[in-house]
């Protein structure tokens, strides 16, 4: 049961720059992850871009339909900010009459991973699964619940995703 | 969608005792995994027992068999060591003649949490969310994957659990 | 031998916050990183302010040489932002015609402790330890070096500490 | 100003076996602290034998002395597990009649490196900077403490090194 990670960013990978003192991208965390994780899935990941999702343009989100809708696994899970992360989950539901056909998960942090306290192992470990045992659609999986594409809103008061 | 983890202990749980230099149990770690994975579901926590697997006797099996049949939630996600899980999870599926109604999930870690290369962290956001997705039966969810109990062994010599 | 350790903020203490994604001060990590090194020196904190060093004022600093004064301990050491912590050990030593008449060892981090790939509690470490050994006078220690406030820079290029 | 690290082992670098949950040795785990705390001083680092210090003979603490006895460097720490560390120190300090003439510090860790809980880098930062600092002898330094080798004993019931 293969699966492809598609990587945007967001704050998941965001790193420290030592020079700047500032956050920034370098390469992304996913493979890490995966050896830590010491993951058996039969997995692909794909680098697409590496941006903040309030940068994300719907030129994008176009590539990352396209992405999608090319993709040989028939599951596939997003890397991605949790500023936009509806918003791109709506563009992808929307993006077909009958829908990419696939089981497309999309997850975050709330921390970088490269921070102790990151929660980055945990939502990959669970969007992993649930992307698997799902039926073809689009949904959300942060901090162990899952949600469907419309079902769903980012709290900005508490940072917490929650049923809309 | 409530969840029950009940805790038995296993490499998972594994610390290291400073003044003896040897590997032991004190108290469960998941609840301070839960709050790194700023898990949002709607858990609840039971330790059930503090032991190594290769320990667990057929005595201990019937209490945890005892303790899923009475939990209230229709999920549980069971932390165990690895040497006998599968034989846990056998135990649990054939412990009543329609099974215990519920959907159970074992997992459990190469390598203690407490150890900054643990896999456990990706493991517990796995197992809690095959809880939530899969239907009644016994499961085990380690690194990335999910078997049904009666389709699954450890592999002794790479430590992997892999389809029979 | 009684230390003090005087608290100013810098990439030593900043957090994320993850309202906002950006990099914050909340409380010092340092009575935390004592106990991970299970310190057994006898250490006194003191946490004066919370700022980056280049927000640190000629007020700030006179604060800082007036709490070194009076500290009665002999020994000091000043967690401290890199960027001026040349400039404030210049301000320390030549603060009184005949010096403080304490050790002073100023200190900080290339990465937020907070993060998993911190330089900062190797610093801490090797800060502590200069500080019992030398002289009265007022020295840098960071990433295994200690240099007199008037022989060492920060090179803006490496963001490396260097004879000068 | 050189330094010679010269490891033997001790709880500092022991490890986990994922296939037999059992703690051993494989690599010495000194090269890539020295990488995290982003050490600059000059270190040659050395790997002299890596065993339990419960293990260690007559014949493997003479190879020890005759190590340092011929290190071109004038300043040298020693990784060392704690149980037999002041009976080594001992060895070194009266191994000639005038001593090595140099500067020995001994260290290591009541936690390996590899677990997140570890005090490894904090003592490794220390014993760096106290044997930059200190005159030629024989020191063991331990959680922000260091002793001179006839001056110190570990406490067997609370782990911890003391004056003695």
């Amino acid at each position: 049961m293969s699966i492809r990670i598609i990587v945007t960013g967001g704050t998941f990978d965001k790193e420290y720059n030592e020079l700047t003192g500032a956050l920034a991208f370098r390469q992304t965390h996913v493979p890490e992850m995966l050896r830590l994780g010491r993951c058996r899935a039969d997995v692909v990941v794909e680098t697409l871009m590496m941006i903040d999702s309030l940068e994300m343009t719907d030129a994008d989100r176009a590539r990352l339909i396209e992405s999608c809708r090319h993709a040989r696994e028939p599951h596939v899970v997003i890397t991605h900010g949790t500023d936009t992360m509806v918003e791109t989950a709506r563009a992808l539901a929307t993006a077909a009459p009958s829908g990419l056909q696939k089981t497309i998960v999309l997850t975050g942090a709330m921390v970088p991973y490269a921070f102790g306290s990151s929660d980055g192992l945990f939502n990959l470990g669970s969007a992993l699964s649930f992307v698997q045992a799902l039926p073809p659609g689009v949904f959300i999986a942060m901090n162990g619940r899952c949600f469907e594409w419309d079902r769903v809103r980012k709290n900005l008061q508490t940072g917490v995703f929650e049923a809309s």
